[in-house]
């Protein structure tokens, strides 16, 4: 296998391993062994435990993350992607918590321990919450916007309820559905607040 | 002591007490031995460990919650005075943890352990939200809300990053008052929505 070795199959491994061993006792030599190679064939692709850790845990958020990029890309009116945006990101988030909390709670460990990963992945985010905003202010179906990226992180943390895995234990409540749906009318209205007077006056 | 020996003074010691020997080991004896009484003094108060522990938990979110209930009754027109309330929660939450984070952690350890305690809590706290919103919509500053405890626990949710001890680590980073002010403008906005259409209406 050695020869062949790549990157990707070494992520997939190390994925496991951190899952059986969790993040604090998984080593290379592990995920070398469940490979079948050397553990210099591993650091061969990353340098260093370190490495390796950052980049399986990089390669487990940008996975949740596919549908919620296809969702900043839906057609559809900014603010009606906005919805559908925050609410792919609260199910894809909801299910990786869901279905398998054991290895949410081990790279939730993992993303917590690297803050640059952290800072990259809420950068991401902002991002296409900006876009988002950027083609509603175009549109006017949002008001005039003075900080597209300040107001991008304002939606962001408005609705960190739905997404912060730090909320995990209410993903599953009686009721969550509803107070999803009445953060987002907020947030929404509030986006189009201004947007709103100004189709008023224009009549 | 025994003879004179209030409810007050008990959780006052049992405050320290818990303080110095960490939530998981503070015992009753502890609390009594502090106290120079029999611990079945402090039980004649307290009918079992887990009572005295409620009660202390209770009365130190009472403690900080006193300067917000005064916010809750500024007088300020609706909209400044939720801002104002919600400035006074950020900055009583802050204070606590940044001043004293070995007590904060205590105390969230112990708050969290009581979904009871956590449920009230945030009844109090959406409650006193819900007051704003009613005086706002019947002052015409804010649009009408159908479901006014549905919009004040929707207020609540959106602000979390602000008073939330799950992301206290966030309370003393740089660009903190900035992302507060951002989001309160952003729920403000949502509040004023209709209201703000009707007032251009009315021209």
């Amino acid at each position: 296998m050695a020869e062949t070795l790549t990157t990707e199959q070494i992520l997939e491994v190390a994925q496991d391993v951190l899952r059986r061993f969790g993040p604090s006792k998984a080593t290379v030599v592990d995920v070398a062994r469940a490979l079948g190679v050397s553990h210099g064939s591993v650091y061969r692709h990353f340098p260093s435990k370190a490495a390796l850790r950052e980049a399986v845990t990089r390669q487990w958020l940008h996975r949740t993350h596919v549908p919620v990029a296809q969702a900043a890309k839906a057609d559809l009116p900014a603010p009606d992607r906005l919805r559908h945006w925050l609410a792919t990101l609260f199910d894809a988030k909801r299910h990786k918590v869901l279905d398998d909390p054991e290895l949410f709670a081990t790279f939730s460990a993992l993303v917590r321990e690297n803050s640059t990963v952290i800072a990259d992945h809420v950068q991401e985010l902002t991002g296409e919450i900006a876009g988002i905003l950027r083609d509603g202010v175009e549109a006017g179906l949002f008001a005039p916007i003075n900080d597209v990226n300040a107001t991008a992180r304002a939606v962001f943390d408005a609705t960190n309820r739905f997404h912060d895995p730090a909320h995990s234990g209410d993903w599953d409540r009686d009721g969550i559905d509803k107070a999803f749906d009445a953060v987002c009318s907020l947030v929404l209205a509030g986006l189009t607040a201004q947007a709103g007077r100004e189709v008023v006056q224009s009549h």
